[in-house]
């Protein structure tokens, strides 16, 4: 007897299942298991996984309306992209070339640029300009693979704005293939009417943005909302991130922090003691602190398209990280002034290089242990069963492709939820 | 009186022309001029521009069956891609894995990879096959934006292979939108049947491969052929590659030269001497050599794809090459061992960041000076009338987005020699 299902992938030439690891992200020296099958085929119903075995088993227990077939190439979980700014006005191209010429990031914020510009013109646009603007790059994400983004407010830094772009998150989440996690970063720059009293906004998102950002969730978004803040010099102290992280956790919202991007505040330490789900950039991560991680649930997400972008050099101390077990994710950090890049398959090369990562371990790092940095392990991922049907056929014969070349989009179909929501066709 | 023309592009929000200096490419202080047009449309008939200007004069002048409309966009040349090995059969992604983890080019070698694989797989494929492979890859060039590349054979290193590769191209460019340009590179690698007789190879190539292939062009291609070497420790010495320069130039063929991509054997010296249109790579050019080149007509062709594919740090002496007036052009290099990048955006992007080029130098690098570097300075390279109508319609506002955003295609529209081959179109 045969079972009808939905779809049917078959035919896959190198199947990527990328388990999790004990219900939990794949850790240090497991770090690019990626549960290699060949010959197989995916049986997908009511948007998620029911079956993944040989083709022939498949093909004798279930029956599809459609099949599509992926013969000699490579399937992947969709991509998960664990940190973003996606919601954004504008754009900072004049910046990039200033700062190619040699001008400080205080000459380009002197000359009315920088985060404060963004911020500027993200007040000044209408939530429906907000929503275009953002879908345009969730398009292109989901072109190149990904097919689950997180994204952090932080270009409203006031309560009207910073509540638009929660808005604009949950709109998209409603209407665009992509699953979106919203992430609250009112603690992302010290707007410019608080510049010379950044206590008092701290005191002003913990008195106010805070409470209606809460109540916002409670009418409209039921899944997980996160806090997150930007602990550096230039941004908030360590004792400002404390207090903002109090407050949240007082709230019920769970946390992440941007930490150690130029410099080592202590935020890696806060993060890891008060159970943040991640540390973010982790570019002057102590040894102390890698040791931290290692020892914690907390995720180490890496973001080598920002010093990319920036054209500086530094990275994070991958090795110490992988020598504690840290769980390790990677994301593209996807914002206008430094790295506007939608691409996980850039990141993927980016990481391959100047992190020296293998193309199995990148690849574990943007999809499961992506999804563990979101909660999201037991829903997405990994092609296991029961699991959401979100996947990649890759127009590759063989996974390392994915390091190896650059530039050029690799996908050939992304199928999200079951459904397929992309396929490249080269008109030519 | 209206002119009945095939094609109008309309409302162009910013039009990129790249003019020739003085019938040449742009040098030194110079490269960078843009020769911007701010609400602009171009008139094309018969596949070639007609008529550029203010989109009321032209309107009133022309008429055409097809309107193409950039509203708010930017039209570029489109780009001309002057060094590539786009031929080949086969991959090497294992032995970028190897590499990362620390294997050197002898150990590649010796395991059975490095060229000479990349050489048996190609001498094994059909002419077909071969043809198969490339296509793939001219589509993705075309859907980034090239419509122009230059291929060099060499992965045949015997005659029927490397006449076969030439006859790919040929048949390529009949059946391709993107116009192709062959470049006989015999002298790549010495093959491993020569491996402990080098001398003996190069004779090879001067007595019988050479007049075959000289042979060929006269039946086979009305166009330029190209004779190029790779001048290096482990490929050929500075006096083999003079012997073969001389044979190449006896027969007529103009000249090209691999040189300083490890080191310097003095190859730039006696490529500029020797007249060849370009010499490529030039990581390791010494001041005098670039001193030489700017005195020169000879094209300096930097490919920062390579290091970045190999993950090296080392680049081409841009300051030297600038301050001494050089011809400046960018190619992807596009090869399987150590650049698998099809897409010139990813050269833009990576030669506003490690050379530090702005995005109007390296835009100039990819279109005029790269159409002087292949000898077709006045039929593509930049928007003018008269020449070719191969353009690009760009999903951005400003040109300065091309060095700025990286990892996502940027192209909206390709248009070559007045045809829309095309069009990206998000279709979720």
């Amino acid at each position: 007897m045969t079972n009808q299902v939905d779809l049917i992938v078959d035919q896959i030439g190198q199947l990527c299942t990328i388990p999790a690891h004990e219900h939990g992200p794949q850790r240090g020296a497991k770090l690019g298991d990626l549960g290699i099958r060949e010959n197989a085929a995916i049986a997908v119903t009511g948007g998620k996984i029911v079956a993944i075995g040989r083709r022939d088993t498949i093909l004798e227990e279930y029956a599809a309306e459609t099949r599509v077939t992926a013969r000699g190439k490579v399937v992947t979980p969709g991509f998960v992209d664990p940190h973003t700014h996606l919601v954004w006005m504008g754009d900072r191209a004049d910046e990039f070339e200033m700062r190619a010429k040699g001008a400080t990031y205080s000459e380009i914020m002197a000359a009315g640029g920088g985060i404060n510009r963004t911020v500027r013109q993200t007040r000044s646009a209408s939530l429906l300009g907000l929503m275009e603007a953002t879908k345009a790059r969730l398009d292109r994400m989901l072109e190149y693979g990904t097919t689950t983004v997180e994204i952090k407010t932080g270009y409203g830094l006031d309560l009207s704005t910073e509540l638009a772009m929660l808005s604009a998150i949950a709109l998209l989440d409603a209407e665009h293939p992509i699953d979106l996690v919203p992430t609250f970063l009112g603690a992302h720059a010290v707007p410019p009417e608080y510049a010379s009293q950044p206590d008092q906004y701290v005191e002003f998102l913990i008195q106010h943005v805070l409470p209606a950002v809460v109540a916002w969730k409670q009418e409209h978004w039921p899944g997980v909302l996160y806090c997150d803040a930007f602990c550096e010099n230039g941004a908030f102290t360590l004792d400002q991130t404390r207090r903002i992280f109090d407050a949240a956790r007082s709230f019920g919202l769970p946390l992440r922090l941007h930490a150690d991007e130029f410099e080592s505040l202590g935020g890696t330490a806060l993060a890891v003691e008060m159970g943040a789900r991640s540390v973010d950039h982790l570019l002057a991560t102590t040894p102390e602190d890698a040791a931290r991680l290692g020892a914690s649930d907390t995720v180490a997400i890496l973001l080598p398209a920002t010093p990319f972008g920036l054209n500086i050099t530094n990275t994070a101390p991958i090795k110490l990280l992988l020598a504690h077990n840290a769980a390790i994710a990677l994301a593209t950090d996807c914002n206008p002034g430094t790295a506007w890049c939608e691409s996980t398959q850039m990141v993927l090369a980016l990481a391959t290089r100047t992190l020296k990562l293998t193309t199995a371990q990148a690849l574990a790092a943007t999809t499961i242990n992506a999804a563990y940095a979101l909660d999201k392990g037991d829903q997405v991922g990994s092609l296991e069963v029961g699991k959401q049907a979100d996947l990649v056929i890759w127009d590759i014969p063989d996974f390392r492709h994915l390091g190896y070349r650059f530039g050029a989009n690799l996908v050939s179909t992304v199928i999200k939820r079951g459904s397929v929501v992309f396929e490249q066709n080269l008109n030519t």
